[in-house]
């Protein structure tokens, strides 16, 4: 991401080098400033902390009771693959805001680790519009992601020794749905068998690792409303099925107390601060395809009994992260948005009216004009919500002014508030960010009235319908024969009143990567559904899905060290 | 452990509980205590902090120089499957020194999560002598172990990117010498075939993996002197061999510099307190049988700088936990003990002495004379190493004054210093210790010349020899033919230099676990040697090594939970 916004012919500094040039506050005094007392708050080195939720209710107790802030939700056009900079737009919009004298709040996913060491940007904003300290947030942070993948694992050679010592819950090992995870891109562990080696060494079978990120215990994490709810969905996942076809939960194998307490700690949201010192809670961060895509829940709402105004993001594009905000995560507590920010560059606007992508970077008019039907459709999207969308323009430095203004004078057009932003070159901290700022201020004291897009009541079958026509713009929706047969299982164990996750390619309205633009007259095809009864959702599955992704020819990993005095370097 | 030293009779209340009651100092106030400037200290929660050696260094430049602090090692007789009670000894000790007035730190290893879960007691010491936030240090503590799993597998994800994407190093996937690991007690692990799923997802191999403490990574992480000297350690480490049988490096692959990026943060010691107050640094730990299993030497050596005398432990008995640590931890840096004490209890003896298991606690002298010649060799292995012992009886409720006061006699007898502890009931902040704290005091005072058991120059045959003969009391050594080959491989590529660490059921003298007392006549058969060339040192391996434990009938974890306020109940 970052790669594309450094303005062409300057050596511009990395985001790594903008961010060890920073001066950071202690977090002490931006915890202090955001009204987070000392007894909720656990240090972690000087710049990272965890907030004691528990702890800080208590001490608000006594206190004047205030309304809860209102979330901004920041979301996306269809992005390239470099990504159209939600993160940087979240980091330098909240920044914008603080400027203008808003008592604001991030909400932010952590970064995973295996895509760090394989080629991806950090999930940290970049150049002025950052969350600090970044290299320690993108490198192990407080440890969440590593309790998580130990409460996973743990789970799992909890479930195989039940096999080995006797299988008393009668599983069958063919029928597993739960995986190992690491948080690492590792190709090799996609699929495996394990237990080999004889009769001490357990049972032998198909199996493989996911990514952290897609374990459905980060989801579970992520959409728990307490420690005790937290328990309770653990307790809920579903890891496999009898040899007579019956699902076996957590509960039933009796370890989600031991889940649990490994668990504890990581439940805390961590506080960090922006280049600019506005408050960040970065904490969860569950896959935008299989699961929902968006911070924890309690960071969100640890950040709203705080600030006014929490600015958070959702994975992928509006028609995947903000749906999957609306009907998934909106529903297990209210923190349905005031406002969403659609997220626009005109490198995207130009891939999708056709441009190839080494012309990206040349002013094309016409390529914009022919591109804008995808901006449109996901500006549409937003308002089914009942919400007001705002269009930032995320400038980059081969924008031509004629393209801005043609953006700019379309979404006058279209009746849609937009704004440019320069929040990576000049930073929300500087004056980058501010038109964006008053616009998404007047949107969110604007009068709106959320709707969720389909009630729970209504079958799998037709949830997924509706989201595919009335958010992708599909004609409908065709079921594999697999996926038929699991329909019936659905409605047979009693799930079909959890809403529903689509899996779908973040590059396209339809399950077709290359089909760019507002595709219209298109079937989307849904291959399997996997039900995660933790998290509380059916998955959707509309082609393949990468659960563990691989490293590249040259891994990000060749460039890393550290220096002399053991800082990082290479890491961006 | 904990589960035979309750008194008899008595509802006593079980660690978790001593611990949950017990009054935590702010872990700066312990800081400050014992000399650790503010720039130095980086807090983990309100009771956890990292050192960072550099900052600590640098802010006693200007001061009064100090001699190091003198080191009294932790070892034990040949153990009972329950453990004797070293750490709670070192725990104790400690306490007591502190408690005569003596400016003591302690140095301890930290535990592993996969046991923890299985059914071993914590690493954290037991009754009064423990080291506090026991549950914390038990789940997680600050992340380092999850570090070094990070570190290893990235590694392994690196080497077969490296074989998928063209093996330019000519690698060889059937001699790869190097696993995955997870800090889990996961038996379906220890032998898989991974890269599996067609040409895109890998390449097939047989595979493995082991649990996180058996890493070379923590090894090497254990014996680095710094952040430099671990980089360098992380480039010489094997992983494999090509195609045409030549060892490849890290250094080859060109990744030491992402692995240490990974563990800088995990390479500052981490600061506790005991119930007592006493400071203790814990931090690492490598296994006891293929590594050297004790904490970190920048623990060890920071403890050193702020200390005057330190108290550390070394896993399983003298001849094997003493012996590594004299012959290869002191040949890196100068950290030789000044005194060692050798814990042995009653019910230890009396097993060596021909017990039944199920009669420890009935009173026998006559078991005790018979079983005492075990604690004789090893006190007599001390001495050849130029170090005096001090026999620690670490004190049970099952004990009578008869057998307490025949053992007391016959170290008297044997010109032993020898003292009974009570630290787990009495705890070292009572006065259940002082006994044995005057008595190391006073050793650790009387003059000695350490030496270790042999010089470098010597072959890996003689240096096994040498340890066979000279501490086990064995005849000779055999080596079986692969032994023999890998002999040979040693001396081509050049590393017959190294110290041998070898790999020994801690039960008996013997590779023979049910050999028990002093036995004599006996051969010691080397089955394999395993070159750890980041670590430093040749495994020879006698007998089966358990790399990857397995988890009981009934886990730890079935009994674990959260209470209502989030504190866990049911670690140990």
């Amino acid at each position: 991401m970052s790669e594309s916004t450094i303005p062409a012919g300057t050596a511009a500094p990395s985001d790594l080098e903008i961010a060890q040039r920073a001066t950071m506050r202690p977090i002490e005094e931006i915890a202090a400033a955001a009204g987070i007392n000392a007894e909720a708050l656990e240090l972690y080195g000087r710049y990272k902390a965890k907030i004691d939720p528990a702890r800080l209710a208590a001490s608000k107790a006594g206190g004047v009771s205030r309304a809860p802030g209102k979330v901004v939700l920041v979301s996306a056009m269809s992005p390239t693959p470099a990504g159209e900079g939600k993160s940087t737009t979240t980091v330098g919009l909240a920044d914008s805001l603080a400027r203008a004298g808003h008592r604001v709040m991030i909400a932010l996913r952590e970064p995973s680790l295996g895509p760090i060491l394989g080629m991806k940007g950090g999930a940290t904003g970049g150049g002025y519009s950052q969350v600090l300290p970044m290299d320690e947030i993108n490198l192990h942070f407080t440890g969440d992601f590593h309790a998580v993948t130990s409460a996973n694992n743990a789970l799992m050679a909890l479930v195989d020794n039940h096999i080995y010592q006797g299988n008393e819950l009668n599983i069958d090992p063919r029928r597993m749905t739960f995986k190992r995870v690491l948080d690492m891109n590792d190709r090799s562990l996609r699929e495996v068998v394990i237990g080999l080696g004889g009769p001490t060494q357990g049972t032998p079978r198909q199996d493989g690792f996911d990514i952290t990120v897609a374990s459905e215990i980060m989801a579970v994490f992520c959409l728990a409303t307490d420690l005790a709810d937290l328990r309770e969905r653990l307790g809920r996942i579903t890891f496999g099925y009898t040899y007579d076809r019956q699902p076996v939960t957590v509960a039933q194998l009796g370890v989600q107390g031991a889940l649990t307490m490994l668990l504890r700690d990581a439940l805390k949201p961590n506080l960090v601060q922006t280049i600019a010192g506005t408050p960040a809670l970065v904490h969860g961060g569950p896959f935008a395809n299989i699961a929902h895509g968006c911070n924890s829940l309690i960071a969100t709402q640890t950040a709203r009994s705080l600030a006014d105004i929490v600015v958070t993001e959702a994975g992928f594009g509006a028609d995947l992260g903000a749906e999957k905000y609306m009907d998934i995560k909106s529903r297990v507590a209210d923190v349905a948005p005031s406002a969403v920010v659609v997220v626009a560059t005109i490198r995207a606007l130009k891939m999708h009216g056709g441009v190839p992508k080494d012309q990206l970077r040349e002013p094309n008019v016409d390529a914009l004009a022919a591109g804008v039907v995808n901006l449109q459709r996901h500006v549409r999207n937003v308002e089914k919500f009942g919400i007001t969308p705002v269009v930032a323009i995320n400038r980059f430095a081969t924008d031509t002014r004629e393209e801005l203004d043609w953006l700019l004078e379309w979404c006058a057009a279209a009746g849609v508030q937009a704004a440019v932003a320069d929040v990576w070159g000049r930073g929300g901290g500087g004056d980058g960010g501010d038109e964006l700022a008053a616009k998404v201020a007047a949107a969110v004291d604007a009068p709106h009235t959320f709707r969720h897009l389909y009630p729970l009541e209504m079958s799998v079958e037709d949830k997924i319908r509706t989201i595919v026509q009335e958010i992708y713009g599909a004609d409908g929706v065709d079921f594999s024969v697999p996926a038929l047969k699991r329909l019936a299982e659905i409605e047979k164990n009693g799930w079909s009143g959890f809403p529903v996750c689509m899996a779908k390619t973040q590059y396209s309205f339809t399950d077709d990567a290359s089909r760019l633009g507002a595709p219209k007259g298109f079937t989307v095809h849904v291959r399997d559904l996997i039900p995660k009864t933790g998290a509380g959702f059916i998955v959707a599955l509309t082609g393949a899905v990468m659960t563990m992704p691989g490293l590249p020819r040259v891994p990000a990993a060749m460039r890393m060290d550290v220096d002399a005095a053991g800082n990082p370097v290479g890491l961006f």
